[in-house]
């Protein structure tokens, strides 16, 4: 499916609004304006930095699992492109200055989950692998055209109820084997398709 | 702490006596008596199995996680040895005949934390490391006099609350920096001080 | 591929007749015969607890690495049944009482692809997954119809050149796609297809 | 031991003077300025960026392995900050803009322990942790006062002679239980005496 605007990063937009830095927060610091917040990048200086290093971002899978722990269902989201695209995706963003990966992971979660997913993230800090998106495609199976895009992706189970938040239409469950097909894989947005087949397979939920 | 009398496998003791096999009740089979039923190994049988073949064990490092994830407390075994000493150890198990590795983690766990332990077995089916007892001391940092047993263990995090059956006299909640420490590891059987510190490492708990 | 007759340990067949047993030897003993090694197991024996325990086995998928370790090549086992017919298989055999995990990984390498094929052994203990085979299809992924079998597998990077020996007929070498591929899996004995495909998501080298 | 000058990435002074850079490479572009480099930041850049945004890095612990991938030997640099203290650490270094993880490691392998080390890269992409250094001491277990550096650590086996370059005065290779002892872990730098406990822990290599 070709992706004209990838944007697999809208809760970022978030960033720069009013949020509280953890940084800042630790260091008793106020807020009194983006300019003066060294930690804050405006849109500008974000579109720059994107084109000279890698920026690090977490994605988490959510699943379901039954009461042994194997996953059952896989949750992908629903997602409208601005150019009125609908799409597939993960959970995905980008950590902040001074944010550890775990409150990062939290934070996305609960963006594009909504409040009553109770994600369950795992108490290991190693992601199931690292998927590299770069610009230009074909250097990895992971694609970018925004930027050099590092994430740790995790298989987190939920617990509660996903309410979408943002521009993340719906969340569709299915089985494993649904979410590792080809018509589905073919609908995710820069590789993704790819990345919730290593994940299943980190669970042992591949055939 | 010299250990005389190793006997980390207690839950066992009710293998071999009445309990349901998996593998029988899948084939809808009825379990007349245990000399009839091929699965079960009686005491002698079992006693010469451990000295001509590796025995699989599951075992398990209870923990609690905070809300992101993060291993707070680890949850040790205080168990009296048939000589009446008092030792550390973990949750520890065979794994039977046509029983999956989730079903004995899932079974050992209630054997050893009671029925409101409430688990969350990881999805994830790889265990953090491989620990292989053998009889003789020395081949490697794990020794169990009875057997040569190769276990898998897992990290797991427990929601509810512990009450111990069979001949486990109390959990024993501590910090990941006491659970690893030299005096606590002194008094584990068979090196499993050494498991809980591979096992906090696996979850960035180890300083 | 319908696998009437499921070998994928022949390698064992050489356990019980004349090998240095690693426990004995490190114990200084001899082996006067085979009935008079505790160690070892007839066959009439092997028969019975395939029946009645879990048994323990390793297997390694052998690769090629380009010079920053990205897996470029998978390297499957042509071997011919008892029947006659022709199935594609992975290194994979029993652990002996007493011996490594390690160690048993390397005799079931050398014995299935020769003694130039210098793997290269992964400095971690834990496996990519744990796949338990049982006798009854669909439990798993994983099926054998001999015994309940749970299998460590690892990726092992080979630098040498692979000539197999006893019953394997020959070592094929193809890409990651092609092994993952559909008709290569339905070529698979026992659900190894699955493994093949778990073990090249743990590489990163699944699309 | 106080560190007041960290600088665990030396191998960065390289980055901005002439190197190609892999994605202007693999676009066919000239390099004729570093002012026109997009790829490039310069050294006021860099401290600005560092100040705003996770910056990500590769790390590797050089062992020694035996015939069956045992770790047998840590390597460890010794290095002399800029204020003339000797400090210990390992290989470390940042990811580029359109660098894959896989060759920013080789190249800092290659920067620290010379061009005949040929390490073993794994074929696995995860990082055995993720290691969150904090501007903060405190947050988490590392530290590095420049900057929020999030490091993705691996254990590389090398197999030919290290000849430390730049500022490493020498590698030394000592026991994995003598890299784990408190003595050496008081002499690394940033809390990377606990990122080779941690290390060592994935491979079995921890008491």
């Amino acid at each position: 499916m070709p992706v004209r605007t990838p944007d697999p990063d809208p809760g970022d937009h978030g960033d720069e609004d009013g949020a509280i830095d953890p940084l800042d927060a630790a260091l008793g610091r106020s807020l009194p304006s983006d300019s003066a917040t060294p930690a804050w990048l405006s849109d500008v200086e974000l579109a720059q930095v994107r084109r000279r290093m890698p920026i690090l971002y977490v994605e988490a899978i959510p699943v379901r699992t039954d009461g042994t722990g194997s996953v059952t269902e896989v949750g992908l989201l629903l997602r409208a492109t601005p150019m009125g695209e609908i799409t597939r995706t993960i959970v995905s963003g980008r950590v902040r200055y001074g944010e550890t990966i775990r409150d990062a992971l939290f934070r996305h979660l609960e963006n594009d989950l909504g409040p009553m997913a109770f994600p369950l993230l795992p108490p290991q800090p190693a992601p199931f692998t690292v998927a590299e998106y770069f610009p230009l495609p074909g250097v990895s199976p992971f694609h970018d055209e925004r930027q050099h895009a590092v994430s740790l992706p995790f298989i987190v189970p939920v617990t509660g109820t996903c309410e979408p938040r943002q521009d993340a239409l719906e969340v569709t469950w299915m089985s494993p084997r649904e979410a590792a097909s080809e018509p589905v894989a073919a609908e995710m947005e820069g590789g993704r398709g790819t990345l919730v087949r290593l994940g299943l397979a980190s669970v042992g939920a591949l055939r």
